[in-house]
Parts: structure tokens; C-alpha cells; sequence
């Protein structure tokens, strides 16, 4: 112990705060669930692209709200300011505006790949600062809500694939804009008082309320009602809550708000034909921290338990192309509208991981495994393992000279390995083999 | 233009130094890479793992010898020094460290991954900043060179699925630092003789000399007598260089070069067992720059064309697990003996890139394309996209409410799909489809 002591004087065992290994089986799992996910992702049509794990500093700037402060910088050595990626979206913009005038004016991609939060971990919950992310985004100048409604059709695809049970909310950021308008929040505050309402699904009316009148200076008559809408409403289903701001003429009256409630009810006809209309649910407290939205957001929660909170989450974004690609001649912006998606596949992989067996978990794909009788037959063995591979069978056999006969099938049995090749004297003076099924043991 | 400008003064729309893009046409054939030397690991029994991106700074420190300067550093934001991964080995070292007396003891794995290098960018020839690398690395206590000559049939395996040409040179630790000895070296000199020798596949004997004696002040005599093996040897064949060795009776008496002799010896009885005899050449110049090496190290190259240089590398590090593992009670270290390849993968991606045709590759999995012939249709082309989903074919249909026929035909040709499914007012009334296989016009 003493030793391993004075080892740690000079260094740490341990992956830095919030990141974590992956060992054999829990990969096993994972590359299960992202073929599920890429398959369920190119069923829909998307190629995928990659990206630097980081990117110029300024590119990241201003695109996440209060969460900048969690973007991971790099150390400055060779006179380029760059930061980890925090998502995977504000990447596939910056590259849609490099594209120019490519193909990439209208594109479905997916990307599954790792993102970078200096969020404080709660490993447990599956909460990490290196995760993956699975993104799904439609980039191009469609007609309104189609794009939309196949990105939700995804959403619950992959859940239902992975066998969550979830619900989604869904909002507007014109009808969140409609709200703040009409109960008089000067534009100025718009975004951080939509940043406040954000923190409804964790904090109850009355802090978010003081939060937007002590911290952020708004008038209590303003939030109140704010208040009406976002805490007010709470519980009315879909149709009713509709109904009820088509009711409002004042409301609809502004025209921001008056377009976000005619496109939800559009997405909803549409999701009505791919049989997902039910799985969504208009909830007008729900905000999504992030800057770049530009209309419907939603967000997908796990129903079986609490305290998982969101599994999923997206939106429209039709601005953040632009940012990147500046205007053309004429002072038009040159942006591309975007949709899509992002499953926080770590809470998917926590909830998997809780349902396995982890004995039957085989992380091997080996399908023979080579076994001497007798004196070792070690270049024999080789020979035959050999052959095996330069036939494509994945076959493996144990790197001793002479190795016990009971280790073999120790290794073979806890590899899961369908089949056994013996090999004994009398075998190769036969040139034969013997071939056991070893199936039975494992089932 | 000039808003362009304007904006490129706030920010530059690029990615950073030394790092790129890759677009669906490269991801498809990247991932098609991938999935053969995946199914190539996967023959060989080995299981994957997962390690972070950046690691603790001590970590990585003192392992790479003169190219640690090129290790890339995190900001230290909270508490920690952390730097990315230079490569693969030295993670999955800590990682078998960390993992203490699980079944880690012994292991096969393989991990495709990015690692971080701030080298001198040279993009045409697959030299940059973010790379993959993909390895296979045989952890545990086995007996000689039995793991060492899978490893290297796992290489040339490899190598043949790509369809590069190739040699492998290979020499061992224990020959060089024989060498070394035998020369009159001083002990606390041999790693960085050592890093100038391994220079010599770019510079002439003459540079090398100039290092060893000027540089680093080593008596002309001593390197002279360095340059009777690793210059003056050049050109002999492994047989001829071995028993040029073996009758060199000095040499011979040298404990590490005699030991190192013997398992070259091994190492080719194994490796004709494997049918790859002919691939490996005993180089005595070559050295690798790294610090961990401990037993054979090789390189391959390819032959076909010139300047690439090395596509994969690796050799036998066993001591490097215990310098995270530490002692045991009794003042042994706990290491477990590794040997290991490393896949330069991306300039085998450059070389496989000049291969294709690009117009050819088909970036989307989309086996069906839905056409609406007169008035749009969009319920019904969405009702029928999504009976194809939910049957699990991959399906795609224009996201528009009236799209043109003209530009549905595109869209089907250019992203290869190879059946058409085309719907009309007659074909509604009759409820049908008309299906036409587009495959004719593919090939």
C-alpha cells in the first residue's frame, strides 16, 4: 500500500472529473443502441458527417445562453483560441455555412459523437461532462412544418426502438414571444426571462417569479402575467390549451404569437398522419435554454421514473446558419432554416444498463474457439486458428505453449464462443478435428 | 462581399489548424474503412473499450519521449490539468492500471478513436492535428512472441483488406539497445541516441552522425561504431542480417542483444505459421521515437508510391501499465506485458479517397423515393412513407406540399435510390402504387 502511496504523490489514477471508461460490456450495450439509432436515422433518409472535436472560440460564442460559462476551453499554444464542442448543432451550422454553395443547401444529417459540458457530473443519473449526443437536423428551405413533423416522427421512433416510455412537450418560440409581448416585457429582457421560465420544470412558479422580478428587474404585474400562461394553463391537454389562446383575442392579436399557435396546429395534422400526435403535448412553460431557437421546441421525458428529466430535446432554428454566412450582394441574409434533434443518449444508456444481465452480456463476436489435448500443439494450433481467419471465421485460441485443458474451456465458456475445435494426437494423426457445440452451455 | 468582411472580423469561418470536415461522400467511405478492420479485430477475439478524450496531464507526461511538446493542453477552467490524448496506448495503459484485478489481466482489445497532436499540419498527404488511429492491442501474460506474431498477422491483414502494398520493417529493443552497449553508449544516453537513429528514414547517416556526436556529445568513435550496424547493414535480408548477428560473437555476449536475437528468431518461426514470413524485414535502424517500447517494434510502409511513409506502427511495451500500477507488497511491480499495432488510418483514407469515383458513392441507405404525380398529394405521400418506416424500409419523400415531378426524378437519381414508388389520382383511386426500379439508370 505504501508504495501505491508514494505512486500517488506524483500522479492520479483516475480519468479527469466527469468522464468516465467504457469497459467491454457496457460498449457491447452502446454500439447495440447507436446501430439501433443509425438505423432508425437512415431509414429517414440522413447521411452522416463529422466534425472537430473543437472549434474556434468565437464560433461557439453567444450561441448558449447562461450556459457559455460550461464551454471547455483549450490552453492557447500555437496562437489559435479554440473550445471542445458543447453540442453538435451549433458545429453543423458553421459547417452548412462553409458548404456554400454546395449540396448542402438541403441536407438530412445525423451525427452521433462526443460533446463537452463543464457541468457539475452526477454519474449516477448518467449526468457526465464527455457524452455522446445522437443528432438528427433537417437543413433546407422546405414547406412549413414537414420537416418538423418527420424530426418528431424520429424522436419517438428512437425511443420507442430502445423501449422508453417518454411524452414530449412541445413549444413555440413565437408563442413564448407572443406571451412576453403582450404581457409587456420589453424586448430587451425576452431572452432572459424566457431563460427563467425555462427553470419551471425544477423551481416552482414563485421563485421563478422572483428570479424575473428581484434578479431581473421586472415588473410584478408583468410577471404575473407571464404567469397566466406559463403556470396558469399547466394540465390543460393539447386541444383544449389550443383552443383556449385562439380564445384570446388579445393574444392573438400579436403577430408572433398568432403564427407560432396556426404552426402547431399544422405539425399537428401532420403528426396526426404519422401516428405520433398523441406522444406530444403543448406545454407553454417549456422555453430550452439555448439562443438559437427560432421556432417549435420540445423536449422528450422519461414517464417510467422520476428524476431522469429530459432524454431529448430539439427545435427549429432558422437563424444560426446565417450568423455563419453573413448576407449576399443585396444584404439577403444567406441562411439555411434548420430542424432537428438530439438524444442524450447516456440516460437511454443508464436505463439500458439497468435492465441487463450483465453475465450474458458476450462483448466477443468469436465463433470458434481452438483447443489442444495433450502436449500443447502449439504451432498446430496455429495453423488451424490460420486457416480459420484466412477464411473469415473469427476463431481464437490461447496464446500458451502449453496450456491446461481446463483453462481452454474455461476461456471458451466465458467468452461465450458458440463452438470448440478439438485437436489431440489422434486427431491430427487423422487429420481430423473434433467440433463441440457449445451452445447448449450458454443458453 | 464586403459584409462578408465585415463579418470576417468578428470571427473566421474555419475549422481549426491541422483540423477538417468530412463530408457524407468521406464518412461513407470512411465508415466502410472502419467496418473492415472492425471485422478484421473482431476475427482476432478482441472486444472494444472506451476511454476519454482528454486525460489527466501526469498521465501523459514522460511517455513520448522528445514529441511530448506536441501534446495538446486543456485551459485548466477547475482544478484540473488535463491535456488531450496523443494516442491510444497510453489511455488503454491507465485504463488496465485502473482496472486492478478485474478480468483485465488479460485482453484483447481494439479502439477506433480520435487522438491530438499540434504538429505541423500537411493536409494533402492525411497529416493532421485530429486523426484516428485504430488499434489492437494483446494485454496479459503469455508465453513468447505468441501474441507478438498475431499482432503482426493482424497488421498485414489489414492492410491486404484495403488493398495497400506494403512491407513491415522490424527490429527489437533489446537488439538497438545491444547495439548501443556493445558500441560504449553511457546508459543515461541510449533513449536519445536512440531518437536520432530513428531519424535516419529521413536523414542521411551523415546528419544522424552530426546529432549523435555534435548535438549530443557522443565520442565520434562510439558512433562510427553504431553505424556499422544500422547503416552499414542496410540492404541485407532478415536471414543474412540474423546470422551476420549470430557470427558477430561481441554482440552476441551482450545479454539484451542476444535475448533480442532470439525472439526475432521465434517471432519468424510463428510468423511463417501465419503465412506472413515474407512481409516483415529486419531493419536495425529502425528505433521509434517512443518511450514505452520495451521488446519488437516495427512500421509498416507502403511500397506503391513514395513520401507517405508509415501507415501503421506499434510494438511490445511491457513495462508501461506498471508505471501506472505501482508495486505490489512485496516490491514487484504489477504491470501486465503488452503488445500493440496502431493503424494510421487517415492516410490509408487519403490513398483509398484517390481510388474512388466520387460521383459513384452513395452517401444515403434509402432504398425508396416517393413521387407524387399532379397535385402534390402531401397527406397521402406522408401516410405512405410512413407505412414504409414503420415496416422498416428506409423511405424518403420531397418535403414540400406541390414539389415538381422533374425535381422528385432528380432527387431520386442523384441520391442513388434504387426504387421509385410513384402515386397519382388514378393510382389513389384504385389503391395502388406504381413501382419502378431505378436501378437500370444506377449502373
Amino acid at each position: 500500500m505504501t508504495t501505491i502511496q508514494d505512486k500517488k504523490a506524483q500522479f492520479q489514477l483516475k480519468t479527469p472529473k466527469g468522464t468516465r471508461d467504457y469497459d467491454e460490456k457496457e460498449m457491447t450495450i452502446r454500439n447495440s443502441l447507436f446501430a439501433t439509432i443509425t438505423n432508425i436515422f437512415q431509414r429517414h433518409g440522413a447521411v452522416t458527417i463529422d466534425t472537430p472535436v473543437f472549434e474556434m472560440r468565437d464560433i461557439l460564442s453567444g450561441k448558449y445562453g447562461e450556459d457559455s460559462k460550461l464551454i471547455y476551453d483549450l490552453a492557447n499554444q500555437g496562437g489559435e483560441d479554440c473550445s471542445l464542442r458543447y453540442d453538435l448543432t451549433v458545429p453543423f451550422a458553421r459547417y452548412l455555412a462553409m458548404q456554400g454553395k454546395k449540396d448542402a443547401q438541403q441536407m438530412k444529417r445525423y451525427q452521433i459523437a462526443k460533446v463537452y459540458r463543464r457541468d457539475q457530473p452526477v454519474m449516477t443519473k448518467g449526468r457526465l461532462r464527455e457524452f455522446y449526443q445522437c443528432d438528427f437536423d433537417i437543413a433546407g428551405q422546405y414547406d412549413p412544418m414537414i420537416p418538423d413533423a418527420e424530426v418528431l416522427k424520429i424522436l419517438c421512433e428512437t425511443l420507442d426502438a430502445v423501449d422508453i416510455k417518454f411524452k414530449i412537450k412541445l413549444n413555440h418560440r413565437q408563442i413564448l414571444d407572443g406571451i412576453f409581448q403582450v404581457s409587456g416585457v420589453p424586448s430587451n429582457k425576452i431572452r432572459s426571462i424566457s431563460s427563467a421560465v425555462d427553470k419551471l420544470d425544477k423551481l416552482s412558479w414563485q421563485d421563478v417569479k422572483k428570479e424575473m422580478t428581484v434578479e431581473k428587474g421586472l415588473d410584478e404585474s408583468v410577471a404575473d402575467r407571464i404567469g397566466t400562461y406559463v403556470e396558469g394553463l399547466k394540465g390543460k391537454d393539447t386541444a383544449s390549451l389550443l383552443q383556449y389562446l385562439q380564445n384570446d383575442v388579445e393574444f392573438m392579436k400579436n403577430a408572433s404569437a398568432s403564427q407560432g399557435v396556426a404552426d402547431v396546429r399544422l405539425l399537428l395534422e401532420f403528426l396526426d398522419v404519422f401516428n405520433v400526435k398523441d406522444r406530444v403535448h403543448l406545454d407553454l412553460s417549456l422555453a430550452r435554454g439555448l439562443d438559437y431557437y427560432t421556432g417549435i421546441i420540445y423536449e422528450a421525458v422519461q414517464t417510467e421514473s422520476e428524476g431522469v428529466g429530459s432524454i431529448a430535446a430539439g427545435g427549429r432554428y432558422d437563424d444560426l446558419v446565417g450568423m455563419f454566412s453573413g448576407t449576399n450582394k443585396n444584404g439577403k441574409s444567406k441562411t439555411i432554416p434548420c430542424v432537428g434533434v438530439s438524444v442524450g443518449v447516456e440516460r437511454v444508456f443508464s436505463i439500458l444498463m439497468a435492465r441487463q444481465n450483465m453475465e450474458k452480456i458476450k462483448s466477443t463476436a468469436t465463433q470458434v474457439y481452438i483447443i489442444s489435448v495433450g502436449d500443447g500443439l502449439l504451432k498446430e494450433r496455429m495453423a488451424l486458428v490460420n486457416e480459420l481467419w484466412e477464411a473469415g471465421i473469427k476463431a481464437s485460441f490461447m496464446l500458451k505453449n502449453k496450456p491446461k485443458l481446463e483453462k481452454q474451456w474455461l476461456a471458451c465458456e466465458k467468452e461465450q464462443i458458440p463452438f470448440a475445435v478439438i485437436l489431440g494426437k489422434d486427431e491430427l494423426e487423422n487429420a481430423k478435428v473434433r467440433i463441440k457445440d457449445m451452445r447448449v452451455n450458454v443458453l
